[in-house]
């Protein structure tokens, strides 16, 4: 039976296809363009299956997978706000939590009532979902700029102190990640893609 | 620890990012481009948790998550084949199971084979969890064609007929994702996209 409630889930559902147009800096493996908020968050919730073992402590990764599934939903209002872009991050919060009103919004109460729960859960970083999933955040791109020769860290002129600052959150998910994430950052800057 | 099994699963994690250049015949919403396998899979993810009352039987969500985020990876090696490809779905069973082999097994072990076994699971669409994501991957482009003016239907001069049969499978996971779908085709043939 076709009723409201599908038809709102639905409107969602077309709604968010507009994430696949919301860019990002960091780029895909090949080097050739940039990645956007669809492709990034697909790539996490792999990752946040396929990594689970390497989370500080136990998760719910079924939880996790939704939280970064829909982590940058809010962008489709809000807009990417890049890592190193502080002005941006002045009013991120403000715009976000708008986008994140309008956009759960469209679906019906219970889900939209979830959804926002989840996202806000994501943006405090506090229970261990929050931290692991904050961790695939960090580490995708971490990843993929590696494998990219470091262009996106080039093109922003980072510095050690920066890339190493921003990647902190990393350690309160997973000891792991953040350790693998040491050895990329002094990779890349021996190799002069970071800057000391 | 940084140790070998970390190292293959980082290996295939970077490996499947060449899924977000796997190129369909689908448009996104705003009708400018087509999506690509990741941003699919990304969206039939979201699907799958939002319309998960819709089954026809009650579903291991966090299961049928997975299947969608794997289920196109070995068009990495084997391309996509369109849906209304004959040719191509002649050599299609072949090819693909090449690429899950090579692809999942750069995982460890234990993953690899889960993996491998779920999308055979998903292939085969016996299971409720892999009937109800073939409905997902059935809708998704549906509902994307439908917002697009049906550019990707006019552009393959698909028939009703083609449309409804591949559509069928649709009815297997949810009925009311098949209802929908009688719905949309009807109005697209009336609006000429899908020709009688």
């Amino acid at each position: 039976m076709i009723d409201e409630r599908f038809l709102q889930q639905m409107k969602f559902v077309l709604e968010v296809d507009k994430l696949k147009d919301i860019g990002r800096q960091t780029y895909v493996s090949n080097g050739k363009r940039k990645e956007n908020d669809a492709e990034h968050s697909w790539h996490l919730a792999l990752m946040a299956y396929i990594l689970k073992e390497y989370s500080n402590e136990d998760i719910d990764v079924l939880k996790v997978i939704l939280m970064v599934l829909i982590h940058d939903i809010v962008e489709i209002d809000a807009g990417d706000t890049y890592a190193y872009d502080e002005e941006g991050y002045k009013t991120k919060a403000i715009r976000e939590n708008a986008a994140a009103d309008r956009l759960f919004g469209l679906l019906p109460k219970d889900q939209g009532e979830y959804f926002k729960a989840l996202w806000q859960e994501f943006e405090a970083g506090e229970t261990m979902e929050a931290k692991y999933a904050n961790s695939l955040d960090r580490l995708q791109p971490m990843m993929l700029n590696d494998a990219t020769d470091g262009i996106a860290w080039v093109e922003h002129s980072v510095t050690r102190e920066k890339v190493r600052k921003r990647y902190l959150t990393a350690k309160q998910g997973s000891e792991t990640m953040w350790e693998y994430g040491q050895y990329i950052i002094d990779k890349n800057v021996k190799k002069g893609r970071i800057s000391e």
